[in-house]
């Protein structure tokens, strides 16, 4: 199991020729998924080839424009190519109307069903289940409702000890099923052989845990604790805490404290202000307080396995 | 006088990484418009210098995503800009409704008033004048209510013919600006001066009919005749005149037929389908009918003076 999560824009406010507003697509356990649309995301899924067809599940984590101006296009792109697939969209609340009210105007006729999952609970809830992967809201503060997303894949089945098995000629392969699930085996002797003999420790799962935009918040650290990899925005350098506090955003400094209190494995820091010439400064300033630090760049993916 | 038109956008349906939607700056008579706002539009503006405060005036063709989805992005951006001029949108109605609610949904408190203009009239209508410029619809035949949009300079006062002027030393400075509005002067002694023996006529006008999208619509030629610049779609080669038809798009071919009818001297051509790899071939198939065709490509001025 693996997550690679493609940054397809990483800057704040307002689109620029070289700076995308927020976007990511995120591969986790053969899961597909949108995260935030700025103006422009569609182009920037083509120009990083992301397959507009895997794309099932969009998550939005609040309607600044710099987090979903992009996805009336993106839908309406969906159209033109005749998507068929049912497409789930996760936002807050005032996301199905705004949307709905664009689609009718524009006179896009969808043949494909889209399925709002509106979002209004300022406590941290399970928002989507597969067998594969859970996606959990991280309350956030900022200005307007605003919600992070953890993404974690679920545990696998422990895997066969293969050479061990084969030590028992008595065992079939119509077992291995009830062997991969924990359970012991009973020889004809009536000798218990336990599963711990027979099986290895499922893979490793990893968990990919998205922040933005938010103050500085410590109470997402026992929702976050001990994940891979991090997404905590940093618009802002301590130079300009004043600022990240009167708009509700954090410092690099800050994103690390939350990194460092989450014990979390890797953090990405992004959605740098436009006043920054020098993004390297967000890494130097982070990397004071916590280690693994990668700045988001456009089109740098950055994997976990 | 003069007129240049710097195409932001000039293809159809989706935005691709090189392939922008509809949008051109329009500056006539040192007015600066803006005509139709596709997704990325704001960005594009940035890649070519044009000056965000410059734009009082936009006008929306039609509500189709390639023609207006990026116009709530720019109006955000007004705002974190801290404009604070009025700013006139002129554009189908409904524009209002989903401008002011996407507006309200983002937060987006603009300390600007946006003033709309919403049209619903199928007949040529005047919808802007001012001392320098009129503006006036061209209805067009489309999926959608639609309008194209002609931008006339108005007629200057005449020009002093100093030299013949200043035969007569009776003339003074003075009386200057009646000679320019066409006055004769009558002298002391009785002789009256013709107005053309003092004056040359007024410097040549610029008039941009912007017609996309619309069918082969021939009904538009009264409105558009003489016209200095004309950009009417061409969105197809007539080797798909079935395929506009349909979609209520015009050919190469048609485009050309509509400025050869109404006499213009320079047709620009655009709104290129993104199945045709080779643009040259719109021009080829224009110019078979019309001699004067320039194809639309992002970042191109075109001038007329």
């Amino acid at each position: 199991m693996s997550l690679q999560i493609t940054i397809l824009g990483c800057h704040s406010a307002t689109p620029r020729v070289n700076a995308h507003p927020t976007s990511q697509y995120l591969e986790i356990n053969n899961r597909h998924f949108l995260i935030d649309c700025g103006e422009g995301t569609q182009r920037q899924m083509r120009k990083y080839n992301v397959g507009f067809s895997k794309i099932n599940h969009i998550f939005i984590s609040h309607l600044h424009g710099d987090h979903f101006f992009g996805l009336i296009g993106l839908i309406s792109t969906f159209g033109i190519l005749n998507r068929e697939k049912e497409l789930h969209i996760f936002g807050p609340k005032g996301i199905k109307e705004v949307t709905t009210l664009q689609l009718k105007i524009s006179k896009s006729h969808a043949k494909f069903n889209i399925i709002f999952h509106e979002l209004s609970s300022k406590k941290s809830e399970v928002i989507f289940e597969d067998d594969k992967v859970t996606v959990t809201t991280i309350p956030l503060n900022h200005r307007i409702y605003t919600n992070g997303f953890l993404f974690r894949e679920k545990e696998n089945s422990r895997k066969l000890h293969i050479e061990n098995v084969q030590q028992y000629p008595e065992i079939q392969t119509c077992d291995y099923h009830h062997i991969k699930a924990g359970k012991d085996v009973v020889l004809e002797s009536g000798e218990i052989i336990k599963n711990e003999e027979l099986t290895l420790p499922p893979s490793k799962t990893n968990s990919y845990a998205f922040c933005s935009d938010t103050s500085y918040k410590e109470d997402m650290v026992p929702i976050i604790k001990n994940v891979d990899v991090l997404y905590h925005e940093a618009t802002f350098l301590s130079d300009r805490e004043d600022l990240a506090k009167k708009t509700k955003h954090s410092t690099a400094k800050q994103a690390a404290q939350i990194a460092l209190q989450a014990n979390v494995n890797q953090l990405i820091i992004g959605h740098y202000s436009s006043r920054y010439k020098n993004i390297e400064l967000f890494k130097e300033e982070a990397s004071t307080i916590f280690s693994n630090v990668i700045l988001a760049e456009t089109g740098k993916k950055i994997s976990s396995s």
